[in-house]
């Protein structure tokens, strides 16, 4: 083993007074138990939702999300030093004259690496485009693997993105032993709306991002010329240099939930059973970095209380009445790009996307305005959810706010399709509803569905 | 076991002839048997390219490739029926009017998954942009990721295009028993230059693209009216509906390995080794589409061999001569975008991509032509390589023929980082060697970097 075995490792540990120690693979008995214990913790958290842990879509939640958890944390049971072990390859530099290559000075760069980590603030998954360059010095290079796998040991912890990049960096230093390793990651969070502020606000979009970067050996100075090849070699990935989080700032913590409003008494059981959950993990409820984060987690999560639900019902009452006057011309309309943010009852995992509503109206204008339909989105999505039925209650509720023609488009990114095993990260999801006469006449569909704009998902 | 379970299987593999039968899962012990036949078989193939299997790089190439191919094949392995069990989840549809929404009727897309498969008329990986609807009935929905999962398990089989989406397309109707499913497949499969004709045609580039099409159930007819709505909603994808392969098409197979020329005496020992390989991943080399595999994989391979370097080498010796004369003002140029193919080392499988070559010359022109430049590329190229030493010996033949400073970047796709354990799909790597004055000169360095294009590495 050598410096990059886990000295590094159980050092951070012992540091955060985690209590793993050496022990890095469980045993199966440990395993199921660490499993049925982050159960029974999540089966408390849908409770306190408000939720039967009964009913069928959530009878398999608290195994599904104990999978993903002990999955998405499982760099807390990788060594580094077996992933790098036997993949350093003797490549001799450049045989004459002066100059840098191969083996010896020559900057090899891979780049566009997604991989997504845990937000260690408020327990939710953020996605990571990471590219790394290093410098090989006596005449070795690595797997060029290698570094993706390295730096996937890393994100699969609970992570702040500039820890991550200094970890991903150092691991690597020390591993390979190089002139330099460099580090950038481009990382993005889900925004983090409250139920109350998203009725007020409805410009809250998509992500946070942060872009931060480390360096090491010729990289530690980041005013060094070599900087410049790196990020030479990054241009048109969206790198405005400027732009890098300094890591001496005084910003506040990227995360959204930093910022979360107070929203009244919070369940001591619940935040009891996140710390349970983190304690599971392997890590210590009483690290600093994770001090608050139950309470956020718990706070975040309700925002998706069933009981939300019945305080804005009476609004969509009234304005039903609003929606019989019309008369006059015929025609397609459609309110496109409502943003949305729901919760994947299935893994207790955000999704997040934008709602298309289109109908026949005689008149020429939305008769109950925009904002009302953005409040009934919201109204239908913030709870525990599956995306077709968010979809059909949504197209039932304009129906009868819009008349009885209405097609309703969800386009979705699901945190659940990146943060597991089966990590497609591109992915995103399309479901449709429709009623009346959008049903039978696919003219109309075609009309509706061309009026879409792209990459309304995009983050 | 429902209608999915391994009927479909076994009925496709006793038609194949193959002999696994139901036994699915191997043991430990055989699993041991089938990696050490696979790697035997290997060794066989790097000794026909002339290559020394203890050398350094080369030593675990025949356990790597033996894994990777086993991960690339485990869908052989995978049964359907555990993936969607426990998925199906009961969800309503419409309450009122007419219409279609949640589990009954209402169209669910889940658009741009990203997988690969194995060629059969070649044994090279291609990549899949696969895009899934289908349409719920009976009030159920499937768990979006599993659509995902089931795609996952033909792709790692030995494929094509076709066949791929009509077993997928075929697999979840009889999994989810659903109204209907539609497959769309974008693949794209690495060109196959052979060392002959890429001397002779540098316009050769990246890949070989098809779009293929399946449905079952209300997709079955491709003149539904719900293929309509499903390919509206994966425009902005590239998907031309024109050009949507038809299954009754009389074309030859997509892959270009059909219409590699000739070359020469075939090693009957390494095609023996490829139908080895083929019967240790469960598959049978009298099947139809595998008869000509083991030929044109070893063709493929043969591209590589060491000793195909001798044959060029007095060429470069000629032009030296021209590059000494040259006098007038001096400037950094450049010749960008130089296609290469190469074949990965450690892994056995391609990667591919684009040479830049920037030098200082007193002239304004290239000395030597960029014919020459390109051949020296391809010359570089055609063996097995790692990036880093690819880059070092293209600068310093560059060197000898430009003057003594020259700058290389090379900017791959390795078909290693997509097609094993690690999946990145949209991952690329970029390898830099400098020589002479690009050494000291951080201006120049950027200067140069700055010139190359953007994504010259996209698919």
């Amino acid at each position: 083993m050598g410096a990059l075995d886990e000295g590094h490792f159980n050092v951070e540990l012992k540091g955060n007074g985690v209590k793993l120690g050496g022990c890095i693979e469980l045993g199966f008995e440990e395993e199921r138990e660490t499993t049925v214990a982050i159960e029974d913790a999540v089966k408390v958290l849908l409770q306190g939702l408000g939720e039967d842990i009964n009913r069928e879509g959530l009878r398999k939640t608290p195994l599904r999300v104990a999978k993903a958890l002990r999955e998405g944390t499982r760099g807390y049971r990788q060594k580094v030093t077996d992933i790098v072990q036997g993949a350093l390859f003797p490549e001799s530099g450049l045989e004459s004259g002066i100059g840098h290559a191969g083996g010896a000075g020559g900057l090899v760069v891979v780049r566009d690496l997604d991989l997504f980590s845990y937000c260690e603030s408020c327990l939710l998954p953020f996605q990571v485009k990471c590219h790394i360059g290093y410098v090989p010095s006596g005449q070795r290079v690595v797997g060029l693997s290698k570094l993706s796998r390295v730096a996937d040991v890393f994100s699969k912890r609970l992570q702040d993105p500039q820890r991550l990049a200094d970890e991903v960096s150092s691991a690597l230093q020390d591993g390979i032993k190089p002139t330099g390793v460099a580090v950038i990651l481009q990382c993005s969070h889900i925004h983090f709306p409250n139920f109350e502020s998203a009725f007020l606000d409805s410009n809250h979009r998509g992500w946070v991002k942060v872009i931060v970067c480390s360096g090491s050996g010729v990289f530690e100075n980041d005013k060094a010329d070599i900087w410049g090849d790196f990020l030479s070699l990054l241009r048109f990935r969206g790198i405005n240099v400027e732009k890098i989080h300094p890591r001496d700032s005084d910003d506040k913590c990227w995360c959204p939930s930093q910022a979360i409003s107070k929203m009244g008494a919070t369940n001591s059981g619940m935040i009891a059973a996140v710390a349970s959950i983190l304690r599971s993990l392997g890590e210590d409820p009483l690290r600093n970095e994770l001090l608050g984060t139950p309470t956020r987690f718990v706070k975040w999560l309700m925002n998706f209380k069933n009981c939300n639900l019945e305080m804005k019902l009476n609004g969509f009452g009234l304005c039903r009445l609003d929606a019989v006057r019309s008369n006059g011309n015929e025609g397609i309309h459609s309110e496109l790009n409502l943003p949305f943010w729901s919760q994947c009852e299935h893994h207790l995992l955000p999704f997040q996307g934008f709602v298309h509503i289109g109908y026949i109206s005689t008149e020429g204008v939305n008769p109950i305005g925009k904002t009302l339909l953005q409040s009934m989105v919201h109204f239908h999505g913030f709870k525990l959810q599956v995306q077709e039925r968010l979809t059909r209650q949504i197209a039932e509720t304009a129906s009868s706010l819009l008349g009885g023609d209405v097609m309703v488009v969800v386009e979705a990114n699901h945190t659940c399709m990146i943060s597991r095993g089966i990590e497609k990260f591109g992915s995103n999801t399309a479901t449709v509803a429709v009623l009346g006469r959008f049903s039978t006449d696919p003219v109309a569909r075609a009309k509706f569905l061309e009026s879409i704009p792209n990459s309304a998902t995009a983050g």
